[in-house]
């Protein structure tokens, strides 16, 4: 366990730096840095000695919302801890933050055991939880004052799916007040579900049950609205507050506007947002249910203002919402009523290779793409600076990365648990070569050489973020 | 010259990072980090070692704005480029960029010559220059080219001031199109000089004569509209923008909504705006000219709004513009018409002091003060890496700062070549104990260990800050 | 009843003109108007002669929202339709625009009957019915269409009060969608109920239970928030909005926001918001309880955003919320709880003139005083040309108005039949003298010389205000 | 002149009111109207009988921004006061104001009376005369004073046109404070000139000399700039402003600003911007060269911004800039430079046919219609009550509209002299059938009827449109 590792003449790149520097690793952290070629650097002693001439060196990925396991609409997203954190891996990232989910009429602490079982023992890398808060009551208030001190420092909310995991705007009060003390945050799922299901059900009676009306009755004005009414919620709370997955224009412009106004209000996107659109809901044969997924995918036009939002930092962070299921038996479940599609797109695995690309195509520079996808969601929420970065200190979660080989996405050649890829077909630039978990090679010159188990719950500190 | 420093035991503090770490320097630069009290950290041997416990390490700071032996208004700035970099260095500041000018009828050429033969042999700490462009031609145009080719990388023009330093619209876009060309960041003192003189022509007829009216004239509408033309100027031109000395409310206003719209704009404000109001400019006995600078102090109000620009990254950086004249025979040169007053303050030695109180009184966090006072202007002005972070392969600049010391500012103490402050009396926490340049000491324990000519002209790089 | 009345010599103030003219009534309405002076002036012949030299000749006022009689707390207003309408003569106002309730449960159907019963043959001027509607189901909604086809063309929905008049996001973009195809326009009480509701529970548990503390529990914020809530469900649904007793910057701003957009919304504030403010409802002795309704009032620097609204046409109609509850016997019933204060202010007496005093005041002009006061809730709510003006065909609802009186309001000379008056003591100039119904005189030189019954139920077009 | 004519049966259009009435006019005055078919009505006896049955009755047109004679390029437009007044009646427009001008070096005073000559004597219709002021000095200040008092309250700055009608920054704040002393309103062409000519110059130096890059180079950011920058001059000197021939979304949005914030700020776009585009600048063979005007024509999609902005009156008046030059011998000019070619376009008789197309299109209602080509043009100008509608009191300047009738634009029927219809071949509904000004038929039944000289110049009052 005291053995050193030493990463030789990469240019390490984080959220701040790009230096030309080797990394010394012992006993499964970052030791040390120095400058390559210094005497410094010579002194460097190790007994495994990785050669990053050429590669990038950089934090792994820490993917703040994935959802393994996740029962949804009668079945379970298709990957397990197991497959899912080692599908992660293998596309960089060495850090999720997954979901446990209190159920109507239970307790946060039952959700969180049932979720500690799924995942103990099963993951190859490092895991934490966020609670889902279904049912907010005097005893759930209470319970988040436990959890943030165990480490479970956010909670997330549905302003939409009435009847499952909804609260109404009294319940998220009470939540954001709560967190204003505590220190945890809340994260919010914006988009008015009780309007949505009008509207959902106008369109079923219309007889319009294809996939891509899933796009259209969740409509970009209702997750906007949402997003604004969260947003005073907090206000008046005095509470900081994140979005998940954002993904319309105008609620962009909701969270740009409250942070001109200084409030703490943060956004995330991902990937499908940034690189999909309507028009693969549109897919004929009833493949539009690939893509399926809340917040819904939008016409072309609004990637722009995604993008927009990442680089002005009124999107701070990049995360996945891997929620997959296979199209066969699982998406198949919504032929004829696109509300019985299981909402989800897998994700895990493609999040730091796109966003790469997104570098490439001249998006977002090199040590944005580290912010946004290692270092903000570390920060974010209370991982840092275990997490996130390469630092003395800090864990030796470490990528290398080569920024030339180019790869095609693809099921066929993926780890998700998944029978489709969202991406399929897609060539991009860069590929992770060797992945490091606390030290541990878990991927090595692109084989997986990593175990379940290998990877430990990680409790979290409050939000390192804000203002 | 291979000579070898170790800082140990300090808390490392940079724009993105906190970390325990010891700094080891080699030949004048950060050679490597390790976390302290690793063996990788204990392996480090050095000639001399700062003990740095209890203390901050933190980079040195880089002041993007003072104006050392300017000329204006028939005097000089009072601070030569020896005694004011000699002061920048008691205030933990280890680089300055000054302004060359050039006159109107004459080359970019011959400005920038009289400036470098001012400043070398005698500086401190390192500089370098922009330029101040005031008489844009053909011939002005072609120099700006050859000049972000030896460093000289950023171009001020000045909206303010006809007859003097003043450019028209039009000289204004050319200079912009020319940068958007050649890399070259365009500095905007944005006011509108223009209807300005005629509310100053006005105020002197009514017999308004008194410092304060300087305030009243030049009105914070008046700024917020120079700055939106200009930004709209720069959005024509396909250029990046930055605006200096910013001191409204309307202003950041005009910044934010620009950078809602994904425009490369930028924003520097000044102590004097966030610790001074226009409460000074009014007091008795003339004593307000002390404070007199364009664009002017605010009412208090519009501090909050500074504030909270600095939060959100519509304001990216504090500079001092250090222009300081004495009150006795410069300052006086302008009783009984403010209109004669030399623009300028001290500041130069003060800047990371004051900023580090705002850390103090919640203001901002410890890794913004970092970032808004070495390493954003240090990305934003081509001075990265070497300067502003604390990174293997950066230049040594490097102050261990006392964050619980307490001092009191004032001109019987300070180094300033100037004989009063603007912040006499003002309690303050943090103090600097020890200031190295490129791992010399300049500072050494609170005594000055340096020397005029230790400083050099630094090259610099286009602006490293854009989207 | 072919009598003709002729008004002489005064100065006609419409919406939109000011013209020195004569105006004949013949047969209860508007016959024409000639230039004072002319031989078509001289013309004119009439059984009846009403000198107006040095008077203004107006249009009846439209007051679009009372609610005599209303149930409310366990209690009722206490202006019955005979006592409120006579009140509203005496204050110049010929035409209210009542609520009739729909309780959950029942149909609209049985709500109007019961107000038509309440107000048929006791009202001594016009009336109308906007339909509040309390529970949204598929029989509401096609009651709808049938009122609107019998002149009820306005439905009122409220975002507060959850288990009384609440209406969920989904009942509301259902009724506004019917009203997008029915041409009904939805009026809004925008208040986020179910955060209030919290917020009043926490206050009470906390033992605030003083009136001032209904002003703190309602807040601005939430107003704001429901109000850009309710504007995107029109949005969404494709139909117009007003939004009633706008009282907050914030909304206010949402409003602007919403119009600048090219949306079909519009805003109505009341004399209460514009004249009176938290300072009233801090009043000691439990005198607050007078002030109480909802939206409440607010701290006085809201009224300049309710006073630009009105200029700048962000705000289009102040009406006054009649809604009166004696001191004795029914404010009390909240003392030791200021939620159970029953809700409302009187005031239908006292719009025209406190209007006319804003004339005064100099924040609108003549002719905005007309077109806010009489014209555009005329047009808004389908009363158009009958009501709101003075020109040939229209309904001689019509005023003499006397500028230069003075008055000084009070409870002991108002006809409202409750026991306090919200504006006690308060000076104002200008005074009406004569009011006709229809060309009945119902104030003659300040008399009453109407009678119950005179007024009828009259039945409205859709709005005539959209764009 | 005692003459007494009826306008009997016909819709009576004005900014507020549609009735159905007779219209009585005695001695060139609006003298009673009455509802039609009431005794009051029948009472009306007349010389003359206009049978307006099927027809509407709308006040006579108000152009507030046309150039006759104006002196340009070196060339004149090519409408005399003769012509052009006689167009504008074929139009239905019965008042223009046309512009003065002060040439540099001159006062006031001479520029006047250049124009008063060129119009007494020769006018079909009433007009009137803004002044442009040239040379802001302090004689001309005083002038200004002068000439408000005898009825020129409105003064015309251009920040376009450098060297010839262009006044800097602090000319413009000198004219706007003056005028906010002597009610005079101040009237914007906003377009950065300076700016422009520099795109002008780089232009031609790159070839491109077709009319289309007329509209390149005066891009819709210098216009909104120059707007914006008014606004804050405006808002500086306590005055209103009017800005001329908005044509851009930007330049919208910033009058929408302006407004929101309650300042006194108009806006006038003309039929070209709202009816043509960019595609016509570029037709072939030169022929963009007649569509070149400035501000310039946009691309397409800006029409629907100016569309919105006239329905949310953040645009307030519809004038047509009219400034016809010839094809042959004026526009081509041109060839080869399009900044030689001369600037303006005809309009002057297309106006109120325009914006009747647009009512029938939906764009905007028939009473706005009326309001923005007549009520509002009237009461900016201080032409209330006597122009702008019809109500006892006011000039008989009426026109019988037919609104069913159709017709087809065209330089071959059209009485404008130029040689060229911007609308060439383009068909309308509604048709102007007869023309009365100051109750002289000037249009009988589509003949012309009246006589050079009938029209006079009015003296108008100050700006009666201020919040």
């Amino acid at each position: 366990m005291s053995s050193r590792t030493l990463i030789r003449g990469g240019l390490v790149i984080t959220a701040s730096d790009e230096i030309h520097a080797d990394v010394l690793i012992e006993d499964g952290r970052i030791a040390a840095l120095a400058a390559s070629g210094t005497p410094a650097a010579g002194a460097f002693t190790a007994d495994r000695v990785i050669d990053a001439t050429g590669k990038y060196v950089i934090p792994g990925g820490v993917d703040a919302h994935t959802h393994m396991e996740l029962p949804f609409g009668g079945t379970f997203a298709s990957d397990t801890f197991e497959t899912g954190t080692r599908a992660a891996a293998w596309g960089g990232t060495t850090t999720i933050v997954d979901f446990a989910v209190q159920s109507v009429g239970h307790t946060l602490r039952e959700g969180l055991d049932t979720w500690h079982a799924k995942a103990e023992g099963n993951c190859a890398i490092d895991y934490a939880f966020h609670m889902i808060v279904s049912d907010v009551n005097q005893e759930t208030l209470k319970e988040m004052d436990l959890l943030v001190e165990e480490g479970i420092t956010s909670f997330k909310q549905f302003m939409a799916y009435p009847g499952v995991f909804y609260s109404d705007d009294g319940q998220i009060l009470r939540a954001m007040q709560r967190s204003a003390e505590n220190g945890g945050l809340i994260m919010m799922h914006a988009e008015n579900g009780i309007a949505i299901d009008v509207l959902v059900e106008q369109a079923l009676a219309r007889g319009e049950t294809d996939p891509r009306y899933h796009g259209e009755v969740r409509k970009a004005l209702l997750e906007a609205e949402a997003t604004h009414r969260a947003i005073r919620l907090a206000q008046v709370a005095g509470a900081p507050l994140y979005v998940v997955h954002v993904s319309a224009t105008e609620a962009v412009a909701e969270l740009a506007r409250a942070r001109d106004e200084g409030l703490n209000v943060f956004g995330e996107t991902c990937p499908q947002y940034l690189f999909l659109s309507t028009d693969n809901l549109a897919e004929p044969d009833f493949e539009g249910a690939k893509y399926v997924c809340s917040t819904p995918l939008r016409p072309r036009e609004h990637q722009a203002a995604l993008w927009k939002g990442l680089r002005t930092n009124d999107l701070q962070v990049v995360s996945t919402d891997h929620c997959p299921f296979c199209f066969v038996g699982q998406k198949e479940l919504g032929r004829g009523d696109f509300s019985k599609i299981p909402n989800g797109l897998p994700g895990v695995e493609n999040r730091m290779d796109l966003l790469h690309q997104a570098v490439v195509d001249g998006h977002i520079s090199r040590r944005r793409w580290i912010e946004i996808a290692c270092a903000t969601p570390a920060r974010m929420f209370g991982l840092y600076p275990k997490k996130g970065t390469i630092a003395p200190g800090a864990d030796a979660d470490v990528v290398v990365y080569d920024p030339s080989a180019e790869q095609v996405m693809s099921a066929r050649t993926h780890h998700m648990n998944v029978d489709y890829s969202a991406y399929e077909g897609r060539r991009t630039t860069g590929r992770v070569e060797t992945v490091l978990s606390r030290g541990v090679p878990v991927i090595t010159d692109r084989a997986y050489t990593g175990r379940a188990g290998h990877g430990v719950f990680t409790p979290r500190a409050t939000c390192q973020y804000l203002n």
